[in-house]
């Protein structure tokens, strides 16, 4: 049936329980979309400068027909024999090290990084994980525990694993060469070897999206990297947010952080929506996961998801979308500082590729978080037809993190109207 | 590529890592499916009489549309509002008792069974799950403890809050109205309580599937669902297996059995294969989960998800598959009860609608099952064209779980070829 947007709030309510989130006070109810453009129900048409699971645009033509012609020829599982999925893992791990040579395909993201902790436990026999205080990796009742922002109340006593550190924020506390945040890693390791529970991993998104995208320079992952082995821990890096080539320099920003990880994680852009997730570990990891029981995932790997996944890579390289997202990214960066200038609000401007924004502040001096603000010049930009959110410890990142065939058009109408919205929106005093 | 099936297996190997399961002595490789009916790569066709994920056929035309139609329109999440979810959830929980009225959707069985459990321990405080010593409900961290038959090496240690109780098995120790069954979980709650943990839920499949699908007569769950709603625990009905209608008599088999159970968990044919799974429950269990956190999941009832699971409700109701369950579900066990008649090894025929089969026997007097002997059967079958496999505590019981337009043709197909290869192989003395 057809709700009105009233009708569609109340049925949430009614059917999906309370509690669930929308995006925007007013929240929006797109019908279509295509390539980096999004239509609500009244017709009137959004440009898309956030969702990345849509990675190769909104209903990507050479993903749908890769779905619908798998999808109408066969659908089956793992304990069947398939091309597919050799193909796909064969394409994905020549993306990476030849130490990452094997790969375990899941639903989600979620699932991916639940055997990730379990990979870490079977290795090291301990279950000490870290990960930052401003992060997020999934749903499971395991992976939940690593969001400390939003601590489950509920969760099987899992928290007991988990300690935090400080995530990096290179506006207030840089840390140019990653040895402050090495060193907060080392202590938590300490804690935790301490206490009895032993250190497993560190997770960590390489590009640290949830925690802002701090403008941390090339390699910076490397010192924490030789604590974490030093230790005899793994090093995790979930690539949901920041890989499929989204920062513009590299396919994986582990690369660009200067790390070859244990475990990488997969998630969401890799299939540009259909549902697939997946762990890409060394043949030894992935023996000691899979040496306790027969890991076996229905879905996983399934020969639609495999071809979708497939269309994505396809796409990326044929279009060399990695290209596009550095000259499309270094252009809306050089926009952003541009407008920097002109609104004193604007307190730091950072990114790579496709995942850039400016973080809002009260006063550039103690650069009090414009929190309030930045969710203001959200909402507006929404009624301006301009989708994006924001981030960031203190929620007042803009968050900007376009499908990859976003173009410099898209990026100037994204900059106009925020130079518009801004000049319209009195900052608090 | 095309690989041949050597090459496949190889293939496997190197990129899936050791310990990942395949059907028969001789994995089939197959490339192409249409209703109940699979071919290889060779071109040699099978009758499909295990898969239940593609529940209304292979590539089942009505839902392979769906999931064209709408992933060429529009997919996104559930931050914007969108008629899919909600029509869905409507259908879905108005099948259900009126209790059942909100719901979760996620992209697995095991993410819902996972949620399931974690509303359990939010609604009562406890962490105490009970289960069968022979079932299976999924595979994360949490849920793949629910499986004794292969407890996992890793896991964080949550097999603390895991007790086992004996699966029914009607054929060996009949327990003919449930009170043997409920008396054996009053047990476990009791122990539960008194060891500390205390009692959050049982989780069943309410036709035991993975426990041999036991013939325990209809509301034999009753006795049980009293005992655990006393302790104060919640009944948790996985019918990942046994939901839409595969049990010809209900569209869920804990109609049949006699209860309305506080969660329902869903999986894998609620959208023919695409990745759909998902929790219905009563509002306030709804509510206790999410009081704690904003549970999200990213592709969880997007639009494509709930256009291919509005697609499997469609197909059920206008092609009345429930009653062809019944009506080819009752003429298959007939002639395998004839069968029986023939053949000393069938030591029991039972089931309801299309989930059947028979227990192999070395010795009806002793009921010694024939596990060797079903294995041979199985693979005997495989060569002959016909698709089905083995389950239960003893590993002798035919597993025959088709897709549900499986026809009484398709079951005389099946039934005469299974008369063919039991006349041929020769049981153990």
């Amino acid at each position: 049936m057809t709700r009105t947007t009233a009708e569609l709030i109340a049925d949430r309510a009614r059917l999906m329980g309370p509690n669930v989130a929308t995006f925007y006070d007013d929240p929006i109810h797109f019908v279509k979309g295509s390539g980096v453009w999004l239509w609500d129900a009244d017709g009137r048409k959004y440009l898309d400068c956030y969702n990345n699971v849509p990675h190769v645009g909104h209903c990507n033509p050479r993903v749908v027909d890769a779905i619908c012609r798998q999808a109408s020829t066969l659908n089956t599982h793992t304990r069947y024999l398939h091309d597919g999925i050799l193909d796909y893992i064969d394409r994905l791990t020549t993306t990476m090290a030849s130490s990452l040579d094997t790969a375990i395909l899941t639903c989600t993201g979620s699932e991916a990084n639940d055997i990730a902790l379990r990979m870490a436990e079977a290795v090291t026999g301990k279950r000490g994980i870290i990960a930052t205080d401003a992060t997020y990796h999934g749903n499971t009742s395991l992976v939940s525990q690593l969001s400390k922002s939003n601590v489950p109340t509920v969760g099987f006593g899992l928290g007991q694993y988990f300690r935090f550190v400080d995530a990096p924020d290179s506006y207030r506390t840089p840390d140019l060469d990653g040895t402050i945040f090495a060193a907060k890693v080392s202590d938590q390791i300490a804690a935790l070897e301490e206490d009895g529970t032993g250190f497993a991993a560190l997770v960590v998104c390489p590009y640290f999206l949830n925690e802002g995208f701090p403008d941390n320079p090339d390699g910076w992952l490397k010192p924490v990297a030789d604590v974490v082995r030093k230790a005899g821990g793994l090093l995790i890096c979930d690539e949901v947010q920041s890989g499929f080539g989204r920062t513009g320099t590299h396919i994986w920003a582990h690369e660009k952080m200067g790390v070859v990880p244990d475990v990488v994680v997969l998630g969401k852009p890799m299939a540009n929506g259909h549902p697939v997730g997946g762990v890409v570990a060394g043949r030894d990891i992935v023996t000691a996961f899979r040496s306790g029981y027969r890991y076996f995932n229905t879905f996983g790997g399934n020969p639609v998801s495999c071809a979708a996944a497939m269309a994505v890579l396809d796409e990326i390289e044929e279009n060399d979308l990695v290209t596009n997202a550095k000259i499309v990214g270094d252009h809306a960066n050089t926009r952003l500082k541009t407008l920097a200038q002109k609104y004193e609000v604007i307190g730091d401007v950072r990114g790579s590729g496709l995942i850039f924004g400016a973080e809002l502040v009260l006063d550039r001096g103690s650069k009090a978080p414009a929190t309030d603000f930045t969710n203001q010049i959200i909402n507006a930009m929404r009624h301006k037809g301009i989708i994006l959110s924001k981030l960031g410890r203190h929620k007042n990142a803009l968050k900007i993190r376009p499908p990859m065939p976003f173009s410099i058009e898209n990026a100037n109408l994204l900059i106009d109207t925020l130079d518009e919205v801004l000049g319209q929106t009195s900052v608090p005093a």
